[in-house]
């Protein structure tokens, strides 16, 4: 069927967009073998500047994906957090020191690598994944959306109630313009290519160039950036406002005899505003720097036209005097207006999604902004997987605007917080009641140092969520309560919070005994998991219970087909691991039989001291009883969806719970 | 000039053999950006089975070229080694169980990888590092070496005493018959292929099928084999005998109730012999198996005609009996008669070198041929490439033998030992003489592990050792003593020993805060590396100490013109952190400044506490004095050349070092 010769096509998920979010999508869709394409306006990728910051969380999630190492390696790491604000003589000093992320919440800290990088390993993890099938269609341009309402709640496999017609650019249309006017970037960033890159700069023409096609979807996702296309077609708005603070960006390598160049720094000078300072991979610094002397007009928008590379430095050298600053080599740069802005709506009938620039907007400072783009997309990428496989209820999806419309206006209200606090001009003393207090910024830097790191998302209860109290409020005012609602037990488990994501601690291999972060266990592969922490194997009493938990999995009509398919099993236990044995201790629900490779020996772990690692104390670190144990259920984003009791009660909650989600 | 129309070439050295010794070698050449060639005659790389353990000593190394990661996180962990024996009714059990390795000793630990991805990694690398100028030319086998004797002692630019005839195969020579007589590697092994091995299926014509070149060259390596073309052509010998032992080994996904089936084991049986366990990467199992109903004939050698897969495993299944043992993929298999034999010489006219398996056999149950294979050719391509750039001495090359000999027999020396030991029925009781004491055996394992970690390593004094004693008499009996001797004082840093490798523990960068393993700041560049311990920077003796010392370096006409450029400086300090400064507190030439990039920041460390990882407390560790430090002279590969006082009379040694080392 083609509507005037146009050639036309099917799949299951579109996502417009390449950038972090995009990418982090088709990620997903690569690991649950998802029918996805992926489409960008853009000629070619990222190769310098952007966004550079990756939190903790982040480099959680890539590390389940399997590519965190690679970030972790080719990255600079951000160990410590230097304040500098002026003297009583007005003169710049260091005032503090601490540690840029709290000590021992993860075994990552952040890390900084520029934003071409990260998309290199997107890129080669959705090739190896997808097996070559999901490729990045650059120079597509989407041209009309049309929603079939009539379509939406029809989950049948041939329902697609998504027409949209893409155009191939033109080598011509898909190469932008130089937005700063510069020459620097262009100049320079071929020479800054890495290896692995060089290929993509070879634009592959397949002979469509100008051509339009139509696709038909079941689903899209639009991480089209700020000026979002998807957004517009569905009449959807950004709320809020820019403010008059203007920033200059310059990624350079500097040449300066300012001691702190290789800390993350927030300096503040008296009278010539503020300049954060962000060590780089290689030699590279990026500073951000306030532009005091730059006004908005009457329309609330600065004349970008004025600013220029030298026009930044000369502000940055105002702020960082008696030290001086300069530099031979710039890598980027830019200029920006901080705007703080969250999406009306983060999806249209649970067909069309939106996500990361396209729905939030705020200040890069915080190195927030493409971390929580991409933690958008891997909020939902597992849950349009599962949907398009029939695996799980399509009610589900509602959850995406409930969680991620909620962290976004968290995220707002942070960075509304931190950037009034060091845009603003530091107090002369305690009666400058007009001045930013130095103590008032230094207690919001730590405190905002859990969110910022990404680890204190809690979502709200739902049907994923079995945590008390009202959904509408907890999340973003969406009603996504479950329809029989499971209220799990946290108390058995204290430091594992239903809402929030899965803890790390190092556990054994009972049959190994290699030592793991347990985390690492919790791949994203799709999978749910349900995790028997089985107590003491060597009391009768929990043996028992242990017993009549498999006993009862095993037997289960409405969990035993999913077990291991859809929910993996995996146990970590308290006893001696020299004391234990797999195939004697544990029932064979927890470690199976196949007739090709025998018994599978990485579903349990014990928490027990190791040769080489230290010891873990997981149970301590859980909050989980060493005797009783408990279990756990994980969504397949590493968010923990219930605590239940290893008993038959327990057993009941685990089994409503999937029943509220699964098909 | 060609002869008989024969097209002629020049290059430095001429690398005969790309299995882990070859590709060692090639691997520096690429580092120090040497113009070489590697050949092989085998048609492809190797994709399965063969050598699997990589020691401690081996990853270090790897890391000192960048991929050591690639090998750690793909490779299986060897925690426990579990030891099973015939109780007094005959039955195996488990008697001891204790770490794999010495805990403590390094941040490694012995992995297993199968060799064809070891030979990925260093393929990767070579062609990273040489901009892909070094390949390996498949399917080419050296005919006729010429060494012009009259050129040997000639190291101008333009003297090549080498003439080698290269013969580029056909298709059909090139690709060998399967040696084992199975199906099952060929029908196995493309399966079985990592997503980046694809392209080496793909041989690539060159149109030079049958045709033969000759090539011109400084330097050739053996690196050829047990059966080496090139120490057949210098009339070298291999000395020592086969014995009577016949392994056998399969590479299988087992399916067994053996309990310890994912550690390494040995497990002696009462009377059907012995056998050990290599948990392999993914599922994989190695099985070594004694064939005790396999004898050798009059001549020595066994029938290998009669062994298959099957009777290997009949083999393993009575020997681990009560345990059952099957499997139902097979990836690769072999059998063996131990051999542990050394070659009579390392070395002709320092031109022609021998490496790895052309020098010496043995069995491979300790894991150690790969490794020591590597390590010969890690030894001598330094050496080789510092001596063609016209940076060193070449009488430095004489050290490549006296050195790796040595470690050869001393190699043979423990696996005769840990051979007799394992292959040896076990001893009834006390009064069994005949029998292998378990008693005997674990503590040789345990006396032995430092030896297999390839830690113990330890050369003997030479002109590129400065320590006490008799060159002839530390190594091999080649007299490599320096013309001009400097003796180091071993007590400065009794824990840096001279000849060995320079041991790591963690010390954080003074400009970033970051925690590094000290090692890993001395990658394999080709460089020596002077390092300062500079001690207490606020007592103004010690500073003072350390600024004539700096003085003396920066003024030396000797040593100045290699400072950085062949002579890295690191400085290590023991001041505290925050109360130091970069610029404030060294001298210029321990952070040099550069017009383009500014200063330095990756040379000056500090010894104290991190956020993240803890205290290093690498001045006890390291045996140096918190006050007054020392100086400490490594060579390319990272072996101790030097300790010295941080004083005039240490710097005196450090000159009379480089004295009899660089040009």
């Amino acid at each position: 069927m083609a509507i005037d010769n146009i050639p036309e096509s099917q799949c299951d998920v579109l996502i417009v967009g390449a950038g972090p979010a995009g990418l982090m999508m088709a990620t997903w869709m690569a690991h649950c073998g998802i029918k996805a394409r992926i489409v960008d306006k853009r000629g070619t990728k990222i190769f310098a500047g952007q966004a550079d910051g990756l939190q903790i969380r982040s480099l959680e999630i890539f590390d389940s994906f399997g590519f965190a190492d690679r970030a972790w390696k080719e990255a600079n790491h951000m160990i410590e957090f230097c304040m500098w604000n002026p003297g009583s003589d007005g003169v710049i000093r260091r005032s503090d020191r601490v540690p840029d992320v709290p000590v021992g919440l993860s075994r990552f800290i952040e890390i900084v690598l520029h934003q071409g990088r990260i998309e290199r390993f997107f890129l080669d993890n959705i090739k190896k994944y997808s097996k070559d099938a999901i490729r990045v269609e650059r120079g597509v341009l989407p041209e009309s959306l049309t929603v079939d309402a009539s379509k939406c709640d029809d989950h049948s496999p041939d329902s697609y109630p998504l027409t949209v017609k893409l155009r191939h650019l033109t080598e011509e249309e898909a190469t932008p313009a130089q937005s700063n006017g510069s020459t620097i970037q262009d100049g320079l960033f071929r020479s800054n290519l890495a290896d692995d890159d060089t290929d993509d700069l070879i634009r592959v023409s397949q002979g469509k160039e100008g051509t339009s096609e139509i696709v038909k979807a079941k689903y899209m996702v639009g991480c089209d950036g700020a000026h979002s296309w998807t957004r517009r077609q569905l009449g959807f708005e950004l709320e809020g406002e820019p403010t008059d603070y203007i920033w200059g960006v310059l990624d350079i390598i500097p040449i300066t005899t300012f001691p702190d160049i290789r800390m993350r720094c927030a300096v503040h000078s008296a009278e010539s505003g503020s300049l954060m300072v962000i060590p780089r991979e290689n030699k590279l610094v990026r500073l951000y720097i306030q532009l005091t002397e730059i006004k908005p007009d009457a329309s609330g928008r600065a004349d970008r036209s004025q600013i220029t590379p030298e026009t930044i430095l000369k502000a940055a050298q105002k702020i960082i005097s008696p030290y001086t600053l300069t530099y031979e080599y710039c890598d980027w740069w830019t200029a920006y207006q901080i705007g703080q802005r969250v999406g009306t709506n983060f999806d249209h009938k649970s067909r069309v999604f939106l996500a990361g620039d396209a729905v939030h907007t705020h200040s890069p400072k915080a190195g927030q902004g493409m971390n929580v783009s991409m933690q958008d997309s891997f909020n939902l990428g597992w849950k349009l997987g599962l949907v398009v496989k029939g695996i799980a209820q399509p009610s589900i999806l509602k959850t995406y605007q409930s969680e991620r419309r909620r962290i976004a206006q968290d995220l707002i209200a942070f960075d509304h917080k931190f950037s009034r606090l060091f845009s603003g001009k530091p107090a002369k003393d305690i009666m400058d009641a007009e001045g930013v207090s130095m103590t008032e910024f230094k207690q919001a830097f730590l405190k905002g140092n859990l969110f910022a790191a990404g680890l204190s998302i809690d979502y709200g209860t739902s049907m994923l969520v079995a945590k008390p109290g009202d959904a509408a409020e907890q999340g973003d005012g969406t009603d996504v309560s479950a329809t029989t609602p499971v209220v799990g037990n946290q108390h058995l488990a204290t430091n594992i919070k239903m809402g929030m994501r899965f803890p790390s601690f190092r556990v054994l291999n009972q049959a190994s005994a290699k030592s793991v972060e347990f985390q690492t266990r919790l791949p994203s592969d799709g999978r749910f998991r349900l995790i028997l922490f089985a107590g003491n194997p060597f009391s009768s009493a929990q043996k028992a219970r242990l017993e009549a938990f498999c006993a009862a999995l095993a037997a289960s009509e409405r969990l035993a087909p999913h077990v291991y398919r859809n929910i993996d099993v995996l146990t970590c236990h308290s006893g001696k691991r020299v004391e234990t044995e797999l195939l004697r201790d544990f029932p064979e629900v927890l470690r199976p039989f196949d007739s090709k490779t025998g018994w599978d020996y990485e579903s349990v772990y014990v928490d027990d001291q190791s040769y080489h690692n230290g010891f873990g104390d997981a149970y301590a670190n859980y909050g989980v009883d060493r005797e009783m144990g408990c279990v756990v259920v994980t969504r397949p984003d590493q968010y923990v969806g219930l605590v239940a009791a290893l008993d038959e009660g327990g057993f009941g909650d685990v089994e409503g719970y999937f029943d509220g989600v699964l098909v």
